[in-house]
């Protein structure tokens, strides 16, 4: 079997798990701890010349880093990975973006609000990153609009890995203070995400506790 | 002819430049100018859902964004994008370290150390800047290590659109004060690179200026 190298609160992880799932192929989750330092570990770093998590290891060995990389390889063959190259480039244009526009202020919102709770909402860098989330999930509820009620963020029939990648930092927006109602194409997107069949929360098995509490309550383990 | 919109000196656009040149796909280069607000033209905008440089037009309208898209976009069919899974991952996983941690601090260097000339080498965050450069250049180094002198960063008997994608952060390191000496797997790449039929430098027909005094002399314009 595949195994995942993850951490517990890795939303790049996660979308992972959630391709996975949605593709009904098992993997064997290892979960690693930064606070321990496993990121760090000898043993880990022959496994990821990259240093990071996710990390995806084959059955003979090899490994894959990136979660545009690794969603790829996950979906090629399926239709959650479109045939044609302008297809795949609509794709791949969402996953990058999702890279470097829409991920980090709101991965930044969420570690420093909720999870660390380290800074105030209204703290310059905050509000910067607020700002940055806010013009991200626009273009992000803009496309869905081109797009309409039946066809998904890079794709028309079906969804794509483009969906899968932007659906885990959008669905925890609220825990860095954004006000989703104000994307009026995007709550309904997720809500389609979440009727998919083998769609899986961050925390399975822990529903009252998606998408925000137990986040806290993890922390102090 | 299939249009590309990028701006004088955007690496990320040469990237695009550099491999319609490698592989003989004609491109007509349409320049905007940041200075003069040309991003953010509403017939610019119109094009780019994402409002950024570079855009590829294609002839019947439609248009991609983000350099990793319009890469594997150009490259679909040829050497330059391989074929199987797995080795698709592989070049995605160095598009996005590219994308993630290589390009970033390379290009804050060289923005504000060489181009605009508005920070010592010495500040707080060049400083750190630097150690990311360095950090995201040793992951490369070794990577090439790996792969043998006969091998691409992402590939083993051709390049690929990895190697176009790391060439011009890489190239232009020491516009932002980056001993590229100490990488001893580095040099001879970018070498190989510049030795392929069809390589074109950021500012073609003007060698003696580049790599880096015609960005000097760019700017007063």
């Amino acid at each position: 079997m595949m195994k995942l190298y993850d951490t517990q609160r890795s939303g790049n992880a996660w979308k992972v798990r959630l391709l996975a799932r949605l593709l009904n192929k098992p993997l064997q989750r290892v979960t690693l701890s930064i606070d321990r330092g496993n990121l760090g570990d000898a043993e880990f770093l022959k496994r990821s010349p990259l240093g990071m998590v996710p990390v995806l290891e084959l059955e003979d060995g090899r490994t894959i880093g990136e979660s545009i990389a690794i969603l790829q390889f996950l979906a090629h063959g399926t239709p959650w990975w479109p045939i044609t190259a302008l297809d795949q480039a609509y794709v791949l244009m969402w996953l990058s973006f999702e890279q470097s526009q829409h991920m980090h202020p709101l991965a930044q919102l969420r570690l420093h609000l909720s999870l660390r709770r380290d800074r105030e909402a209204g703290d310059e860098d905050m509000v910067r990153f607020k700002v940055e989330a806010e013009h991200a999930l626009r273009l992000l509820d803009e496309q869905l609009a081109r797009q309409g009620s039946s066809g998904w963020v890079a794709t028309q029939t079906h969804p794509s890995i483009a969906d899968v990648a932007l659906y885990p930092y959008t669905r925890l927006a609220s825990m860095g203070g954004i006000d989703l109602e104000t994307f009026q194409n995007v709550l309904p997107w997720l809500a389609r995400i979440e009727r998919l069949p083998g769609y899986q929360p961050l925390f399975p098995g822990r529903a009252d506790l998606n998408f925000a509490t137990v986040e806290m309550a993890d922390k102090t383990k």
